[in-house]
């Protein structure tokens, strides 16, 4: 019996990542997963698209380690340690051979390093930009999900990796003489430019985050932005100094030399930083076993009473206004 | 605290689907569920997109009937059980509050139905055409997914309902004259356009084939292909009566009417009837499970041993050539 186009597509590309056991080979119509006893499942769906998520030119590997690094990101801030994924690819006609190699070797590069194997999924051709949309599923022990929700007044919030990096590369990305005119040297350019294009999901922080933070979240749309989000789900304020925000050596230049600079790097989105709230006596615990899992964390301010939007203080004291506080896709 | 344009649409839209404890109101990054004992997962991701798998100007809450049920179909073929579903759907610039209405009605109402609340997921602009991505969760007891391996010689062949009306209803949206040349009443055209809009998940008949049935899987890309692909995770073969396969009377008009109806109705996708082989001392307790479920179940062959491509023949015992055997996207 000859296998038609898609399936032989499917054997050829997407079959090699499918090692989970659950996934049977690709070759049924589902998959299916034994839940380990005493978890619970965290589940999140997250897609990317050419020309909104990622650029249509990127590499093919990148936007393959991407579309799964942005869901990962979700199940590490959450305490969540991955247990596969299912895909749903969407790509123009014609574009198949050309695109599914380098995109399923980062792909299943990623799956294989983060221990995340796909699960199952589905391939399309579509009149549109390539659509990956990916659902991935981790677990927690039973009850140990970290929420946005918990956090309490005096908590203090901290930030993992630097932030604002992504932001300045895709600014970087749509105006490249922007890096010369603030003085910016290849090197630096380069890593934001990288940040931008292949995020690092924080799955180490995973632990740490479940057994100390009182609430947690990525930051996808924006410090402001996504803060504002946390403290809404917690019913409370914050206070924030910006001079804390810990900012790359290249983001400090940009900064320097350009005023958009910083309001990009704290409302601008596709950090994939943690961002968490620790209650004062669990701080050292929690700075203890982040160092132990090589994730940098720095605490950036705290939580306060009140419903009021997050306070952004300058070294002033003086709050700061922002233009567009958070991405928004509508 | 003003939520954003993006928030405020969730809230509006979405919100009022995401009934699941774990969707925790959509207002966190990810769900939480907490498995039966004693159960398996079954995850199945499927996507629909506007000029591949519905027309664009389908009716927006039969697109979300449509998103979901694909997914359930094989949840029902696999004798699962819903749980939720996850979620994303792309959108063009500014359709949101035009679509979003009657899609999330379509969409709730059948969640509702169905047993499977919305557990998360996202919202994004496309500058392609409407795709809903959906990853749908469902569970079976330990060890009891149905599989599309398991059929064995001697095996009966069954299918539910009637076979090839929704490729037909396809037809007739491309060509609306079809209907007035084969002497189609409107009503039966209507019924033919309906089971192409809308499938009908089989979910009643999860049970029976979970106890009964070798093998199963959801005829979405044309029983010929479909047979193909369960006979070849079976390493077997099979021979269909063709006179046997249940036609609706609208079918069997365009059949009567038309030498080229035959092939579509059998070759043709988005049927979502159900393809199962039972064993020849399960077949009656199967049949009793079928009629209590509601579900029609008809005998269409049996499955022998070898790898050659299933057999379906004529009434004269004829082998039938196809010229596309199943509905591929490459």
């Amino acid at each position: 019996m000859v296998e038609d186009a898609e399936q032989q597509l499917i054997a050829r590309y997407f079959r090699p990542l499918a090692r989970h056991p659950g996934a049977l080979g690709l070759a049924d119509d589902a998959a299916v997963l034994t839940p380990p006893e005493g978890c619970d499942l965290v589940l999140k769906a997250d897609a990317i698209i050419a020309g909104v998520h990622f650029f249509p030119d990127d590499p093919a590997d990148a936007v393959g380690r991407k579309a799964l690094r942005v869901n990962l990101s979700d199940l590490a801030a959450k305490g969540a340690k991955p247990i596969g994924f299912l895909l749903s690819v969407a790509l123009p006609t014609g574009a198949a051979d050309a695109w599914l190699p380098a995109f399923t070797e980062g792909l299943g590069a990623d799956a294989e390093h983060y221990g995340c194997p796909l699960l199952g999924g589905d391939t399309d051709t579509t009149p549109g930009p390539i659509t990956v949309s990916i659902a991935a599923v981790g677990t927690v022990p039973r009850g140990g999900m970290v929420r946005r929700s918990g956090a309490q007044p005096g908590d203090a919030v901290l930030v993992s990796g630097t932030i604002g990096d992504a932001a300045l590369g895709l600014g970087l990305r749509r105006d490249p003489q922007w890096a010369g005119r603030c003085g910016l040297e290849p090197r630096q350019r380069d890593h934001l430019l990288a940040r931008y294009l292949v995020p690092e999901p924080r799955l180490a922080l995973g632990e740490p985050l479940r057994l100390h933070a009182s609430a947690a979240m990525d930051i996808s749309d924006g410090l402001v932005g996504d803060l504002a989000k946390l403290c809404r789900a917690s019913a409370v304020s914050a206070e924030i100094d910006v001079e804390r925000v810990p900012l790359s050596d290249a983001a400090k230049i940009l900064v320097g030399a350009d005023p958009i600079a910083s309001e990009r790097a704290l409302t601008g989105g596709d950090d994939y930083e943690i961002l968490c709230t620790i209650a004062p006596g669990k701080l050292d615990a929690f700075r203890a076993a982040a160092l132990r899992a090589g994730v940098p964390v720095t605490a950036i301010g705290r939580i306060v009473s009140g419903r009021a939007a997050p306070q952004f203080r300058d070294r002033h004291g003086r709050a700061l206004a922002f233009e567009t506080a958070s991405f928004s896709h509508f």
